[in-house]
């Protein structure tokens, strides 16, 4: 129980603060005396920090905000894509203090030698973060394709080749405790834990794509993991249900349509390394008519595959993120006339459909939320941190 | 803390039952001491009953069977489908003790009518269940519509054709506190609470029936409902985009193709009141090529639009329920054709893909759903049972 109330405390003062104890004490529900208790172990632990209203020093006084400390434990985050490699250190705070992104070609590669580049990467991170005062409390390591729920098994990612990869033995023990996630649940959950829409009990629908189409579902601020781990395969919702095939065996996937590829290929430009939504943008903001139509039939595509979603889920809202973000200004007018032709009945008395919005947070919604869920998980065992 | 307790042993014995003391007490993780005070507390209440292993009689042995009481509290369901009306009575242990239906038209009809109909009823259930020695301490009401969120408001229910209509003053009092639910989510939960799969941390998605195509997603163990409560809606889900017109604005929904007066048409048969699926289901068991190519047709619509709701929840299976689980046979194959198709991705490491089951519970589900939530409630506050 104390260590659950030294949890709620760190939590507390480290997503909202700075606040005072009598702050925390009125959003935690327990009394003023229990938690300043409770603040000075977490204060003699190096956990919290204090801020005088005025001078320094005024320890103790009404006036005095307490905030998580920016030295000390830390979350590593990494990031597997495509095209890089990508790792950053989180204080307790959530600033990233190290930053570091390696250009590469991961698709058919081997996972011992990603996962070797990425070792030095993280190697590195963690010895600026050490010259920063930051320690590692614990790494969380996205991934693009299907992780096996609550291991580190990679069933499929099939942009890097990889198939039935078992990665706990390939990363780094040194950081802490390794998780290993898909990429866009991640950045589902970096989306939710930014706050600024409806926090906590919210519900959405989070796209991100990289080649493929990723997708996450948001349920009362939960990530809907689904029973093997696999739910969010938006790609492979039927839009055109007897039209192109699709790399995963089927046929109309909204994947054949609206992923990088199709969408490139529609717009004709050759996907390749490196050549990706970057040249895309570039034509739609010329305003090139291929590149203009190929974008409103992705969203089409979209908005069709989105309008199901809807239907079943009854979400808040809707979030683009990853490189879809970037195409917003030309691929969501075509979504919303699809939300707002097929989700009638789900959008009730509402004038209009469920609002869709890009994330504010782009491509950095993966590493970011990575590094995040390391940070929250070390707030969750505030005992491991006050041992360290 | 004391309550939670005491509702915690209600539900277990509830459940289970029969159990004994300590069967409770490791179940729910209190010590055999703490357990027997809120046994005692129960039994005095009246809420628990005892049964001894040999001759009754034998109090606080320790083969001694605790049971909820089959007197005293109970639940009241109702159901407003679009051809009847049903009440019944449940008692702690989950048996239906009363139950009574009334064929009647309810197209098109008069909410006050029908309430004043469905009051009568639920007046005459709760003469029978007083004279069982039952006392209703609940009443939960199935629509076969939206229901807005935690309100007793039905949205919009086009069988009815109701709209924008308050139940809550139209409703009885006399039976306790009152809940309004759509009918395709209490069919879930009757589904969920009647155990036999993975329990309370299961995921599912339920589909039902009656003119429309309703369904109700549970992730782990819970109802998943909506921001605004309307979740679930899969005839809506667009399976041919460019298809038939649907009622609802849009094209090529689900219910177009699969809702029973879509169905009933492409078997030739004119749909009208009391003419529906057991009709056509006769027509099948007789083997009439129109009929089976209709529920075929039906099936692969249906599967398309599962597949979807596959891709994005990953649920451990499909349960097939309402007026559709009497057409499984010919339904399920291209149901499970197009989930093969359509889901390898989902599926993940698994040979086949996610399991469709007809409900044992047939078209009782949304009535036994509705008992059994009154029930649950009961059950949740204890001191409104030991009060009483």
């Amino acid at each position: 129980m104390r260590q659950r109330n030294l949890s709620r405390v760190l939590h507390t003062v480290a997503g909202d603060g700075p606040l005072s104890r009598a702050d925390v004490a009125a959003r935690i529900g327990l009394t003023r005396a229990a938690v300043s208790t409770l603040v000075d172990e977490l204060l003699r632990g190096g956990l919290l920090v204090e801020r005088g209203p005025g001078r320094s020093g005024t320890v103790g006084r009404p006036g005095t905000q307490l905030l998580a400390a920016d030295r000390g434990p830390s979350g590593v985050g990494a990031e597997i894509g495509v095209d890089h490699l990508a790792v950053c250190v989180m204080d307790l705070r959530g600033a990233v203090r190290v930053r570091a992104v390696h250009e590469t070609r991961n698709q058919g590669s081997d996972p011992a030698a990603v996962l070797a580049t990425l070792g030095g990467m993280l190697r590195r991170a963690a010895e600026r973060a050490d010259a920063a005062g930051l320690r590692p409390a614990g790494l969380t390591v996205a991934v693009p394709g299907l992780v096996v729920r609550d291991t580190a098994t990679v069933l499929r990612a099939p942009n890097l080749g990889w198939h039935h990869t078992d990665l706990a033995g390939l990363l780094p023990t040194a950081l802490g405790p390794v998780t290993v996630e898909n990429e866009a649940s991640l950045g589902a959950l970096a989306e939710l834990w930014s706050g600024g829409h409806g926090g906590e009990s919210e519900s959405f629908v989070h796209v991100s794509a990289q080649i493929g189409i990723g997708a996450a579902v948001v349920v009362d601020g939960e990530l809907l993991r689904g029973a093997q781990g696999f739910a969010g395969e938006l790609g492979h919702v039927p839009v055109r249900p007897e039209g192109r095939p699709c790399t995963c065996g089927g046929r109309g996937c909204l994947e054949a349509y609206a992923g990088e590829d199709a969408v490139l290929r529609a717009a004709g430009i050759e996907p390749g390394p490196g050549v990706r939504m970057g040249a895309l943008t570039a034509r739609c903001e010329a305003g090139e008519p291929v590149a203009l139509r190929a974008v409103r039939q992705a969203g089409t595509a979209l908005g069709i595959a989105l309008s199901g979603a809807v239907n079943l889920l009854d979400p808040h809202r809707i979030v683009i993120g990853g490189s879809l973000a970037r195409l917003a200004p030309w691929l969501l007018p075509p979504v919303g006339r699809e939300l707002t032709r097929r989700t009638a009945v789900a959008a009730g008395g509402r004038e209009t459909p469920v609002p869709v919005t890009p994330s504010p947070l782009g491509q950095d919604g993966p590493l970011l939320g990575a590094a995040r869920s390391a940070v929250r998980a070390a707030l969750d065992n505030p005992a491991a941190l006050l041992g360290g």
